[in-house]
């Protein structure tokens, strides 16, 4: 069986960086089959690069290994470390917080430190930055390719030590839920929330109804309006606001046919929060 | 055989919804192998979707599924469709124009309906967004996996049924040639006409000959100037503006070296008509 | 064996030009394997696209051919050539500079002419402007997959006759080393310089110790500061400025999770120099 490598980075795609990383791996086993997930990770977002993960890993089928490079400790006393997934796929990265929605979902089996005495591309030389090529792509190809086991990696680390950043939970307060603006929907502008489907039911809101959407930057009220909470973007009128469920099973904010984030200067983050009720009955006397 | 399937979309590959594609694609069939068109088409711009499939599909043999999704109505009552090609490859696609111009050219053979009932990947819950995902890769990596055949899409449908959007026809009038500005070539910033070389030829200029070029905006004229017919770029100064005949067989325009759409603020569409004529001669009594 | 086909190119990825390449390349072999290097090379920019090849092509395996076509003269007298470097990797391409690294480092064992009258996509019409996908890419894959031997690209030329761009090399000075930018890192902002490890070895700095370094443009000094020769970003505190030995053991400069090349908007090409020496010592009495 022909092994497998999904490639995760901020390095972008304007450079050699990556296809010196796809040279590696093909140097490991000229079967093995490549593929990205992004490289357009922000440089140094830890956090995004963990979401990424959390949204397509699941889409793979096991055995799949996954390198996901965004490393701003590089050359640092960070460790890094391989982890098996419920599901079967494989995870190679630097233990900074990547992968931290995969964690917080119970989606990992098992830990190892990589050994990077014997984890290392030979004669990989005095530089110290370029780890992703070196260790992680190395490390990756050979594990996906079979020339290595997962055991030998390195040795079993906890999973409840691998690094976590800090995460908000969603909460439900009777006739609201309350949560967190996790990321966007990069080219469409929409906002990805923490709210869960199942939490957003407790508010007891059929499709085509009417809720309030309120949003914050800390303290301050940045959007206050009432829109549809919709099966699809078809439901609404072009340029229309609505509240639907996103390909994560998570609740989701936009406008059809525009960008909501570039509309209201939204972005994400624990300080953006985003309040969810069901919208009040307007009545004419 | 490997079944290979091509993907368009215009998703960016800042995210993880194109590798969720992959992921699904690959989910299907192991040995599948999986290369892009672009996924930078324009939000919802069904016009350029359906002008990047005619641009490629001609260069890829037999067998080969291309899967394109640019979906502003996705949720809607708007059908998925498969077609056929004379040339033996197959489209999945959302039936919304995105085949306009393979129609136009008599390209398409066989159209299908997807049935969504059957063709739809198990389990893809209650998100009504992501048809890109879970029914258009998922359907064209069973097609091009030979899971099922293409009869297994589901009903046939009329050819002369699937969606066009408007287009205009070139004219030839006696002395000049009148068309309209369909698409960029994007990072070079030259204009491609609907002019076909045949058209063109009409007008009895030879290579090397003087064309006189009058561009305009609705009714309001953007450009008029001279320039070479040249057969490449390399027959011209740097800087200079020529006309030559692109990689579809068609007329286009361009400046050597530099960016002909940028440098006068021409766009494309049914509204940028641009005429063509053999230059006077300009005598000097 | 699989043949495997490397691209690069200034197209970008928004249109269909290098799809176009990939089903040229898959028509000639269902087999093929197809990456990319990169398709971002600022247009006509040869230098880079030279530089692209040096960072990469070694980390690939004997018997890859890469395909590169930046070609600000396509339909001029300029030919078209292979080369079989000494790693036993391929690279076909326009004579026109792009080769200019990899000879300066005598990794080129022969080159020869592409004979173009055989060498052709069957029936590519009277297009002159795309011979990436018309030459480049057909011949290519068909030399990736075996159809044709290296010697049937055509005839030999002698490798001191390839095309190359003028170069500057690196001064030592007693107390000091010389260089010109040659690029950057593009994402990340840092400086990649043409002074080697060995050279800057000859200044006596260590691990952790302090350099000064003066850039100019011309003869414009544009910055002077003293920074430390780190072993890697951690080992300097963030928004510090370092210098270290990059992923081609080349000195470069950076600015720890910043962009140096942003922040003193400092450019590449052979008109900016950069100078190294060991940091005086500063003693208050």
């Amino acid at each position: 069986m022909r092994g497998v490598l999904v490639l995760q980075s901020d390095f972008g795609i304007a450079d050699g960086a990556v296809s010196a990383m796809y040279g590696v791996a093909f140097s490991v086993s000229r079967e093995i089959n490549i593929y990205d997930l992004t490289h357009e990770i922000p440089q140094y977002n830890i956090w995004e690069a963990s979401y990424r993960l959390i949204q397509t890993v699941n889409y793979w089928p096991e055995g799949i290994v996954f390198v996901s490079v965004v490393d701003p400790g590089v050359g640092s006393t960070r460790r890094s470390i391989g982890v098996k997934m419920t599901g079967g796929q494989y995870v190679i990265t630097p233990d900074n917080g990547t992968l931290t929605h995969l964690k917080r979902q119970n989606r990992i089996l098992e830990a190892r430190e990589i050994d990077e005495t014997v984890n290392r591309l030979p004669n990989s030389g005095e530089s110290y930055t370029f780890h992703g090529r070196d260790i992680y792509a190395y490390t990756g190809a050979r594990l996906a390719s079979g020339i290595i086991s997962f055991e030998e990696i390195g040795p079993l680390v906890e999973v409840r030590d691998v690094v976590e950043l800090h995460t908000e939970e969603a909460v439900y307060r009777g006739d609201s839920v309350t949560g967190t603006i996790d990321v966007l929907d990069v080219r469409f502008g929409s906002l990805w929330t923490n709210i869960s489907r199942e939490l957003f039911k407790k508010l007891g809101i059929e499709h085509g109804g009417r809720t309030e959407i309120c949003i914050q930057n800390d303290t301050r009220e940045v959007y206050r309006n009432i829109m549809k909470y919709a099966k699809s973007f078809a439901d609404v009128y072009i340029g229309e606001p609505l509240i639907y469920i996103n390909s994560l099973d998570n609740m989701a904010v936009a406008i059809n046919q525009g960008s909501f984030s570039k509309a209201y200067n939204i972005s994400t983050g624990n300080n953006w929060k985003i309040t969810i009720r069901k919208a009040p009955r307007i009545i004419y006397d």
